[in-house]
């Protein structure tokens, strides 16, 4: 069976992505849960991963021997293993829109990641209106989210962004997370898309546990001193 | 005709992997070239972009009215569209794992990227000394780029990451353009993978374009003020 490595469900957004999509695909799989630590060199965690010679980090998915590490791939992978839960939307022109988004969350969106940390226990609004009020760069990422959101929601009539649920609504559910926790404003579209990303049963089941973890990070918390 | 949007040949690292991609397996495409300027939000650079409704970031590749923005994505397209040219290795377990790399250089590396922007046609070899003796996550870089090329090669054989070409190759390119240019200290399969990858010929075609551009930019030029 496959299993996926994954950290903290209240605060890894990475480990969220592909979790997320297995579950609400129904695509079965064991799950290793590895605990947040410092992240040093020679921390519990960082020998967990060098165990499988991956790049240090989680998510990774194991299919027997082999290792894949990194979300994009390891979403490359099951839409590859898995083509009847079609993963990717099915059309030409909006599976390559999918991955552009995709890879658009990938490497960019750093403001909102570094002020507004995935914190799904959490309930910050007074923070997130200071963020909002002081961080024009968190503002210009909520801002193009909600460019890319509005364009496919339209193009593809919802309920998700293309249309049934893909990769692509995985791919932005801790983004969701982040709106919600930290009450950030939004168009009333955009917000009714959180919701409904929210509401799916792959992401709830994911909150559940992640409320159920109770394990506080202090490295993880810039805004708390505690629960 | 496919249109490949791209920035300066001289320093950017990220046009630089689709057009070898494209130009090494014989792909037809056009070039459009905006050149780099602030990217200021009102710049011609961006404005040009803005045009295309994308990230705001070259490359971009144009297949009739259809952008698709981000190296990655940009990878996945051809590879679909041009299956006779295996883009990717064809066994599935390369395959995942060349996937892997490419995600991993699309959001990691920070260190190499920023120490040692691409710079073609420069030669810093004393610049690089400096570099590999003050940061110690450049070398941790070195390090990591060092053990996934050196398991690919043993494992598929070389010459290229997996046996022939592959997307793998040129995610990899602009990396060696900055090996080279800052002469960081490489193993010897190492050193002898970033030869063979400057001598391709879609990559030397680059490179030819690069030094032909003679095109100086402050913002680009940490280590120079002129050439
Ligand atoms: N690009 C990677 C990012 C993975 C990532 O950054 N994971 C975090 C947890 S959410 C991690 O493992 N951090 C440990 C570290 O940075 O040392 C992916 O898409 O999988
Ligand atoms: N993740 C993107 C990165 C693209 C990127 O950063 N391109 C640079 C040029 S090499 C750019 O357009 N920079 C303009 C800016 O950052 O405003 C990709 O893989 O295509």
């Amino acid at each position: 069976m496959l299993k996926l490595v994954i950290g903290n469900k209240n605060y890894s957004s990475w480990s969220m992505r592909p979790w997320v999509l297995l579950r609400q695909t129904g695509i079965e799989f064991e799950e290793v849960k590895v605990r947040f630590d410092s992240f040093a060199p020679d921390s519990g965690f960082k020998r967990a991963l060098a165990r499988l010679k991956v790049a240090g980090k989680v998510p990774v998915l194991l299919d027997g021997d082999l290792a894949i590490w990194d979300t994009l791939s390891i979403a490359e992978y099951l839409a590859e293993a898995f083509p009847e839960k079609a993963l990717w939307p099915s059309e030409r022109k909006a599976r390559a829109r999918a991955r552009s988004l995709c890879a658009e969350m990938h490497s960019g969106f750093s403001a909102l990641r570094s002020h507004c940390p995935m914190n799904i226990e959490a309930q910050l609004p007074d923070i997130g209106a200071l963020v909002w009020r002081d961080q024009a760069a968190v503002r210009h990422d909520v801002a193009r989210l909600s460019e890319l959101w509005t364009d496919a929601l339209s193009q593809h009539g919802g309920p998700m962004l293309f249309g049934e649920f893909s990769v692509a609504d995985a791919y932005f559910a801790p983004v969701c997370m982040r709106l919600h926790t930290y009450r950030l404003p939004l168009s009333e579209p955009v917000a009714a898309y959180v919701e409904r990303v929210r509401a799916l049963p792959g992401v709830q089941a994911w909150i559940q546990d992640a409320l159920a973890e109770n394990d506080f990070l202090d490295f993880e918390e810039p805004y708390r001193v505690q629960r």
